[in-house]
């Protein structure tokens, strides 16, 4: 298992250490996708994968991810994007370049279930997550071993409802300055708009419902009492308002009047894992972009 | 075609002749599926299918459907009903039987889309809806020729703020005595309740969202809006509280960012019409039983 | 309905009246897109929506599919094409610019079975299908008067085994210099290499099974008898190995063991239609490019 | 994490002290249902569920399953059993009554791929799986810490051409008398026709394609190369016949033309430890009965 784990990261590796991601959201117009890749071509860098899309033809936002390999990134990045801030400025560009090999960081939050958490550690393990699991902090202090038999900080940091604040201080703490992404693998807390601000749309929920279907608690009951025939779940960043951040991806799972509550939490639990771990990937891959309260996922 | 549907139909028939289904629903206790089924077979009838469930074993309800072939079923089903007065009356069942041979009438209510009426129409001359489609009622008159070239009668009854009250009152008589089951196939307007009271779990609507998100108007909008990655439709009986009622069935597909409204508009057209035709025919063969807000289907 | 099919017509033919589409494929190498899209930039023209995908990044094939808007596009056209021959030949490219507002013809191919071609004709009816329905073939006469009720030529042109020849060969007569696609919706008959050579890649088979299992006759009867737990219907390119061609697009269903050959064929009716609409839609809207044996699928 | 599946378990167990489930094969015949209802009636029993199937009306094969509660089971389950054995008689029925707490004891087979694994000792861990993982074999010693790490034992048996008849021999020593399924958990090993008449209709696999498409070694290869649009993957009873007995499961997911080999393995992966779990989880649950080569599925 490790060497096979081994093998693939290192092909990924050497095939990755000259690719690059750009991300553009920028007012659409003329001349957009035809600027950028004659200025990719102009540098030396060959497009591997190339997607865009107009919101709306007629005065709508122009949305666009170009991978490319570029001889030599590390040394020749910082003259590329130096280059390009004309480009982003003629066009009023939200842009970012991404380093593949530069993998992303993840802290991952956990209550008591475990599901998620040992799906995404799943396939980090496998290689098929393409990014560091930095720490995993929780409330509970119930899956430390499972987690440090991986070789990943866990942070036991208790939450109550008076301590909510403090708690959220020392999160911050721990987490410091070099996470990219937050998880909340089935974390049973609600965030506060303060924290939120930290990490604007880097904080990837999974919602136990098929939303905007059952917001806050205990979905699964609700779906029962409705008596839909079709369960979901909904991996989303985290915004202000609750359960109501772009949505990144969702799945569902058919179900009978037959499950009562119980078995549609455990149909659920493997819709929930499915999901966030797609989100977390696509999350980490460049591939989800977000105006407003809706995401492009390039996928 | 055709003669197609004829063989179909031929052979459905004689099978169904001397077939009946009885549906059960009252409190759980024990020895229930044992006097029915020694019920059965002292009278000479043979199960065929036989579907039970149990909402909780410990004082719940229970539901059972049964498919019983009997010997000169028109002459002998009389006395057989008699005599399970008193099981019924034992067990404080509601229970029916129908005569599989004695096809239910539909009266589809329609309004401007005609894609579920369609669908409808095509189950019904594939052989597949083992219903009788009495009449098509609309609020417009564009399908008249459409329905009548099916030799099915097409009433036109405008409905307007003002008529509304005079035009239910006209589609009361137009349906008359002799009608089982009301298809609203993207009928647009509101029923009233003194009309749902005629029709107790015997209108079907189809709704163009995956409920309970998105109820009342414009549903592909409010998914648009809300940036959901896979829509739905839902099928369910009409009740006094707007898209409320008992889910039936429903179903989904998966879209992206790059879908407009329209196209989700398109992509839920075909999804709409899967998803009423199945709890129609679902209803006609009599699979579905309600408890409160709730659905039992054996299917 | 009439109205409501033209007012989408009217809409989407305005849009339309500038805009081609372009399809491109080639061996792979740096500076396509950029190439490309510079090209289109500096001839006027504004991407709308572009694709492209390499099969390997070193040393296989690249496929793109551009759509673009050029003002006066019918006057302006032939000279861009003039000009692009230079960037095919540069690349060596097999490359194709499509207006838009040309719409694509078709000949659709039945037998006795309905349900594709209803599906078809209802697509387009509703104005979602952007294409002319040219004509019917039929070696079988009975759908006559329901094609005809559209004001579509219906063309009665039976087939044995001993006239197979004659038949393609009036076939061939009768469909002409101007047909764009064979759509072949459940049309029970062998097409031969001869006919075959003369639409490569543009005759689409609907095959009722999830191929490539249960190639050849009586799917349904297979699948029942391998006792599979999900079925599926195919649409694929035809070429001369049975059901061995270019595949565009599957769906499956799942099923039980309790669904009988009949229930099998009733359920898959349903996938046949949806899977064979979207191949015949991705078709006509030049989503799909053939490599060898496989499609690249833009949609 | 511990809490938590101790909660589960001792919940279920107190439910499930007194249920037993009977299964029932045989030729179809008046009265069955009638006869075992009133027969378990009569013995106290009360029935919790209840599925039956023919598989066609008139002379076909009857299938039933029920689960029911009986005060003392333990005690009183035996005589039970003695009495049934004229109705067993009368029928000429195949017949099985298991105590659900005596709980279905499992040998998981593993090589070098560990998804399978993972899944079914996180589903047995979150109290899913209501069985006993009695010990993991593998022809690798790779996953020995972590199996051990749940305090299952594991057996190292390696296996090559000249040493497989040893190996198995050695495998049925280490498997011993009490052990009530073998789940090839991809194990990349064929199993000799000999160790199949062990455990006949007790060793589920998990073939990583849709069967019967893509038989035997490489399946994700020969799809890509058959440029498939939806992968698969089957769990089913291993027989004589190379990936051709009877099929328990199956699930698919959508691919499109840029998932190469890997991709549609990583893709493949989450459908395959689906499909295995839920097939074993059926198994466990006395849900499946084989007839020939098909099963009937109750769930």
């Amino acid at each position: 298992m490790e060497v096979h784990v081994k093998q693939n990261q290192t092909a990924r590796e050497e095939q990755q250490e000259n690719r690059a991601r750009m991300l553009i959201s920028c007012p659409d117009g003329p001349g957009i996708v035809a600027t950028v890749s004659r200025f990719l071509f102009e540098h030396g860098a060959n497009i591997v994968q190339s997607d865009q899309y107009t919101m709306n033809p007629a005065g709508g936002m122009f949305f666009m991810r170009v991978e490319f390999d570029l001889p030599e990134l590390s040394k020749n990045l910082p003259a590329l994007e130096r280059d390009f801030q004309a480009v982003g400025d003629q066009f009023k560009m939200e842009w970012t370049i991404n380093q593949v090999s530069r993998k992303k960081r993840l802290a991952i939050f956990v209550s008591k279930e475990d599901h998620c958490l040992v799906e995404l550690l799943w396939h980090w393990q496998a290689g098929d997550l393409d990014a560091d699991i930095a720490m995993v902090i929780s409330n509970h202090n119930d899956m430390r071993s499972y987690v440090e038999s991986f070789g990943i900080p866990f942070h036991h940091i208790p939450v109550t409802a008076d301590t909510k604040k403090e708690a959220e201080q020392k999160q911050l703490e721990v987490i410091g300055s070099d996470i990219d992404l937050i998880v909340l693998a089935r974390y049973m807390q609600i965030i506060s708009p303060l924290f939120i601000e930290h990490f604007r749309n880097r904080i990837i929920n999974i919602h136990h419902s098929f939303l905007p279907a059952f917001v806050g608690g205990k979905p699964y009951a609700q779906a029962y009492n409705r008596g839909v025939k079709i369960i979901g779940a909904t991996a989303h960043y985290v915004t202000e308002e609750l359960d109501g951040g772009p949505i990144i991806e969702q799945d569902v799972q058919r179900v009978s009047h037959s499950d009562n509550v119980n078995e549609l939490k455990r149909i659920g639990r493997t819709i929930e894992r499915v999901v966030l771990a797609r989100a977390v990937e696509w999350h980490t891959e460049d591939r989800v972009l977000v105006h407003q309260n809706k995401t492009v996922v390039f996928n």
